[in-house]
This record gives C-alpha cells, structure tokens and sequence, in this order.
C-alpha cells in the first residue's frame, strides 16, 4: 500500500478482513470517517480543525448528529466539550465514560481524535444492539482543543472538565492573529466564566476509556493490532524567548552582532541532545520557532520557540526542563543577549491502573488479537482524567508511525478490530467481570 | 540624548547647530522627514512601507507633490520609479542622477532611503535658490523596492531602470501571501511588460550620487560627518530548504527523526563561524526562517531560510557562498534528509571610482567637515548604477548603528550636513570643477 494519504477508498482496500464483528459494520466507520474528513480538509490532503472555528464546530455538529441518531442524550458545557449519554436503567448507576477530540493541528490527519470519538459511538452502539446488559451507563465525549495548536496550549477540553484550568487562561492565550481563547470562545458563544459548571461529576466515574491512533511505529513492527498503554509520557511546553539586536545584516560586523536567532539555534542543537543522556523514552522537540523581524537582510533581534520535552519519568522529565532553561541562560550570557524562559505547560506522567491494562488485555485475546505494551509518548484527554479515576488508553496501528500530517493512516481492519476491543472493554468493565 | 526612536521633536533638538547653510533651511528638512515618517508609521513606532502597497503610493505621492512645488518635471516608469528634473538650459546636456528609495523593511527606521529622496531635492532646490549654473541637468529619482522586504529580492526599482531584471522574475516573486509581484503592481496599474521602456537612458548620465545614512558605528566611533564609500560590498542571498518528515514530537524516538528544524539550526551556527575564516569585512547572516507546520508538537518537516552573504570582495564572498551550499548538503546528508539550494540573488562588489570620492572629499573639506572613507556592507539603489556608470555614495551618521528598526535616527546636523556635501558634489560635478 503506498503512502497517498487518507480517502474513503483507501480505507475500503481492507474491508473483507472488517467483517469479524456482526455488530459492527465496517462500511459505515470507513463512510464517518471519510465525511469527517471532509470538513477542513485543505489543498494539501490534510485536515485543519482548530478550536472554536467554523470547521470544528461543523466537525462537533457532525458528531452530535450521529449521536442523536443513536438515541443518547447530548448535553454540551459552556467550553464547547460534547457529551451524549447512554444512560443505564439503574438511577445513580456509575458511568464509563470514553472520547476524544475532533480538532486538528495545522494540516493534521483524519484519524487522530476522531477515529477515538467515532469508535467510542460505534462501541456503544454495537452493545445496544447486541443488547448488552451493564450495571452502568456509558457516555461518549467529545472534548475541545486536545491539540492546543491555535492558542498554543492543549487539552483545553478536558482540562476544564476536570477543573484544571482557570478563568486568566482563556484571556491570557492567544492566536496568531492575537485573539484570546476567551474572544474566540465568546463569538462562538461558550464562555470563559462559571468554569465550576464544566467540571464533570468525576465522583460518578468508574472508569475514563481512550481508543487513539499509536502515532508510532512499534506496533506495525511488532505486527500487534492492540497497544496498551502503560502510562502517558507527561508532556511539558518551555517557552523560551531570545532578545537581541535588530541590525543590518551587511553593516554590523560579526563581532558586534546580538544574533537571536543563532541563539536559537544553538538552544535547539542542545536541546536535541539532551534525551540521549537521560534515557531512552524521553524526547525533546522544537518544531514551533519565528523570527522578528524575519528579513532576509536584518539580523533577528527576537527568536521566540517552544521546547516539548517529555518522559515517563517525571523526575527525569523535569531535570531536563531544568537543564533546557540553564542552557537558554548560558547562551544568552555567552552572547550579550537576554532570554525569558517560561513553562507554559506540564502534565504529570500518568500511569494507567493494572486491573483496566488486564481489561484491555482480557477483551484482545478473547477476540484473537495480539496486544503490545507501550508507553504513550503524546498527551491525551485520557491524561488530564488519569490523573483522578482510574482509566485506560488503547491504541491502533498508524502507518508508517506517521501523524499530524496528511499521510496519517490506519487501515480500516485496524480500525475495526480497536472498536471491538473498546466494546468488549466497556462491557467487562460495566459488567464487573 | 536616548534611544527613543524617531521623532520631529528629537529631530529638533539640534536645530540651532543645522543653521550652518543660508540655503537649507533644517525646519523644513525636519518637518519633511516627520511628514514621511507618518505614511506607514506602526504601533511599534517604526515604519512599514512595502512595495505596491496603499502607503507607499502615499510616499510617493508626498515626494512627488514636494517635487512639484519646487518646479521639477515629473514622469513615473512603468514600474513605479519616479523621477523629477532640473532640466538645463543646454540641449542634450549630460544628467546628475541622485536619489534613493521610499519603501521600507518591516518595522524600519525613518531615514533609510527616505533621507536620501529628502537630501536630493533639497540639495537641488538650495543649488535652485542660489542660482547656481552647471553645465548638465540633475535629475531626482526614488526607485521602488529597494529593500526587498515584500517579495524577497531587492534593488527591484533600480534594477528594472539598468535593464538588469527579466519579465519573469515579477511572475516568480511571490510575497508570504503568494501574490506575485506581477500582479501586485498590476493592482497599482503599474506592469511587468515593455521593460524596456523603463530602462534610464544612461548614455546621458554624468553620474549617479546617492545619499544614504551608514547603519553602522564607524562614523559615529570616528566622529567624522560624512562617510566616503569606497565600494559596496556585494550582497548575495542564498535560499536554503531542508526537507525532513513531519511526526509527532511525543511519540517519535530521538534517533529516527528526520528533523528540518534541526538540521537549519546547525547550518545558521556553521554560517555564523564563516565569515571569521575568510576576513573581517565579510558577514554572513540568518534573519529569515520559517518551519513547517511550525507546531509545538510536530517534528518540523520543512526548514526554509534566507542566507545573506557579503564581502567587498567578490572571490571571497563566491568562496563562501560555495561552502555555505556545500555545509548544507553535509548536514543533509548527515541527517537522512534533503535540502535545495540557490542563490536568489547576486550582485558583483562594486568600487566607487576615485574622482568621485575626491569630489565629495573635496566637497565636505570646503565646508568644514570631517570625512571616513569605508565599505558598504549594505547594498544600495547606486550599486545598480556603479556597474554603469560613475557613481558615488556618501553616508551620515547613524545613531548606535541602528537601521532596519524603530531606533534608527540621524541627527537633524547631520542630515543638513549631508545635504551641504551633496550639494557641492553636484555643483563640483556639474560644474566639472
């Protein structure tokens, strides 16, 4: 299979090997995926979806519909997060609750966060039919800004669902343009006050169930259909931010220069480095950076980037958040030049509980499907929930490990088996067994 | 005196020391400066002006009306330039060609180009006023698009007027919004056909004189007026892509990436080093850098940027060119990833010739003012012309060196100053004194 990218079509190449599920119909995930697609689908054969945008918002009334149509109950809170309720005939019962996102960074894929949101509703909908009976309810999700890749932040959503974020946070981020999260949010009429209304009722969850795309490559080389996440790699954003000297760039000599961006690149070179000498599983990125004034002939007197650094290990994790911003101070000393360095972001890693890791695992093998370990390197809506009731996070292969990008791609048996897995999930789990 | 950015009050505050010269009149030369400035003024306090925009028609049409005023004959080419003569009495008589640009940087200062547009007509109108008599004509002229600011190249103006610019380069150059310079001067009604009626008949020309502030220190550490420019040191920018593979920043080993951002980072710390191995007055910079997608967490799969590369001579400034290119294949090669290269622009270094430096010595001597000869890093509308023609630049002081930013500022003295050199060089010139 080559590497063309997302399209209905493609998907259907393995539909024959979909059909294991009788209660699960394989057409009908391909043609959801495929019509979600389509909405902020750009030139380039990606999907662009940031929060509180026309785009996103027809992606949220999409999903809302079929919902509606499998007779739940839909409920939205004043961030915009979407909730639609399969409620149990037990008043008070407990809930499962199980989502995701349906926003996208820049040109993303078609499969991250809404593959989760469209099986969580394809789960419930195959146990109503196959007239599955839990002691508990189940309700799907939908949360917004899991990427934060308009305002520069993330798990918007569900950090408000859990109460983790104040009211100051929706008026200090800001877009590209300059527009607060609270402007955004307002002229798509949620809100940034009465934060206390979205937090969910967490004292009714058994449990919190994720199905995402692995975003990786080891299940495709361990040939496993089913990832099972050990614990979410806490994610942590450091904004550093150099301060030079704007100058000409052909009448200021190279002794006198206060080149920000050269004080970017070395922080980037460091920064690159600085894993290997912790540990295997911790990574450290720059892939956000801009220059100003970004002129060809005018040396940078601003270079403003974001370090995403992360590992299982908090301890680790934060020992190279620590180092990162000493480097930064470093150069700048060494250069004459001033730098601020700031985290803007930073998650707990958080460990998923045993008993729902044997659930998951239990649901694979009963249905004849490898499982693989593995921790989770990308933060999730999952994360911000693991850090109060217990929860669970399972993956399907991505293609060639590519995501946030056009040639995202997991194939549709993959998709369909993951379905299944969260099904037979949710019913172990709702049924106490 | 502060480093507070323009202003006609800051302007003002030398007023008394710029009475030196019964036929400049300073509050006129201040209160001209202060009227450009406010066509493009930012919120920053510093000036955007680019090519075929609302503003800088404005500019021009400022210029043009004080043109008007003092009895010159206007005529605008086909791509914007415009000129304004003193036309002698003397049929056929050889030109004076002496101006500068109106369009600005991002954020630029207020004398880089507007002082040398300012300083021509007056040095005309005082030569008008002291009814002095030369032997040619003096023509003024304002070329477009000097700075290159909007569609990355630059000299367009004065290129298109030495017929060193094909049709095709307006189609190619697009600006950040993918408009081609073709069709932002056709929104102005100027066009890329018939270049050749553009081209200034040259034949004619005596000389070309340029007055321009230095944006750099010497002047100023020297503590000499007036700057005689020996030659411009020959710019080049060369384009440089680096292609990796977009991925997820969590999810991604360290040891599999193929990071663009990465890979641009190592080659602006190789250029940084260049220069140091070749001479002292060559430089090398990176102002200009954009990655792709430019999210937090995405592994930067596209790195372009602008290398700008200068020496006064031109086999050292290919030299560096050439290994700059080479560096950038190895650092490619090194990481599993690919990279373009080209040169987007290249001028020769160009010499001033010695009678023209002696005149404008001379010139400043009679007067009383102190001179520095030096090189011009930066490359002018002149250079266009001193490939053809005799031609000479003259610099004034620029405070702290600043230019490209809201700080840069020449003292009003030492803009009248500027003003008394160019006019004597004109009269010596057109005198054949």
């Amino acid at each position: 299979m080559g590497n063309e990218g997302f399209s209905r079509q493609r998907l259907l190449q393995t539909v024959e090997e979909s059909r294991g599920f009788p209660s699960i119909d394989p057409e009908v995930l391909a043609a959801r995926l495929a019509e979600m697609a389509a909405v902020g689908w750009t030139e380039e054969g990606g999907i662009t979806r940031y929060v509180y945008t026309e785009d996103e918002q027809k992606a949220k009334n999409l999903f809302r519909s079929w919902m509606e149509e499998a007779g739940l109950s839909i409920r939205e809170d004043g961030v915009g997060n979407i909730y639609g309720l399969w409620e149990s005939a037990r008043a008070g019962a407990p809930i499962i609750l199980t989502g995701s996102h349906l926003d996208t960074v820049k040109n993303g894929g078609a499969f991250d966060g809404a593959l989760g949101c469209v099986s969580s509703l394809m789960a419930v909908e195959a146990l109503k039919k196959e007239g599955a009976e839990l002691d508990c309810s189940v309700e799907i999700a939908v949360f917004v800004d899991e990427e934060g890749a308009r305002f520069g932040s993330g798990l918007l959503g569900s950090r408000a669902a859990v109460g983790d974020i104040s009211k100051d946070a929706f008026f200090q981020m800001r877009d590209d343009e300059g527009i607060t999260a609270a402007e955004a949010m307002k002229l798509m009429d949620y809100s940034p006050n009465k934060l206390e209304n979205n937090i969910y009722p967490r004292e009714r969850l058994r449990a919190y169930l994720e199905l995402h795309v692995e975003q990786g490559k080891q299940l495709e080389q361990q040939e496993a259909s089913i990832g099972v996440v050990e614990g979410i790699a806490g994610p942590s954003w450091l904004e550093v931010h150099f301060f030079g000297e704007t100058d000409h760039a052909g009448n200021t000599p190279m002794n006198i220069r206060k080149d920000a961006a050269a004080a970017a690149a070395e922080f980037i070179l460091y920064l690159e480095q600085l894993p290997a000498m912790h540990s295997d599983t911790a990574v450290a990125t720059v892939g956000r950076l801009s220059l100003e004034p970004n002129g060809s002939n005018v040396i940078a007197g601003e270079a403003r980037l974001t370090a995403d650094i992360r590992d299982l290990d908090e301890g680790v994790r934060d020992q190279m958040i620590t180092q990162a911003r000493s480097e930064a101070e470093r150069i700048a000393k060494r250069r004459g030049i001033t730098v601020s360095h700031e985290v803007a972001f930073r998650v707990k890693p958080v460990p998923v509980p045993e008993w729902i890791r044997r659930s998951i695992e239990d649901a694979s093998q009963n249905i004849g499907l490898a499982t693989e370990s593995l921790v989770s390197g990308a933060s999730h809506d999952a994360m911000m929930f693991g850090a109060y009731v217990p929860f669970g996070l399972l993956f399907v292969p991505s293609f060639e490990g590519k995501s946030h990008t056009p040639e995202e791609f997991t194939e549709l048996k993959d998709c369909v088996n993951g379905v299944a897995v969260l099904k037979e999930t949710i019913r172990k789990i709702g049924t106490g067994k």
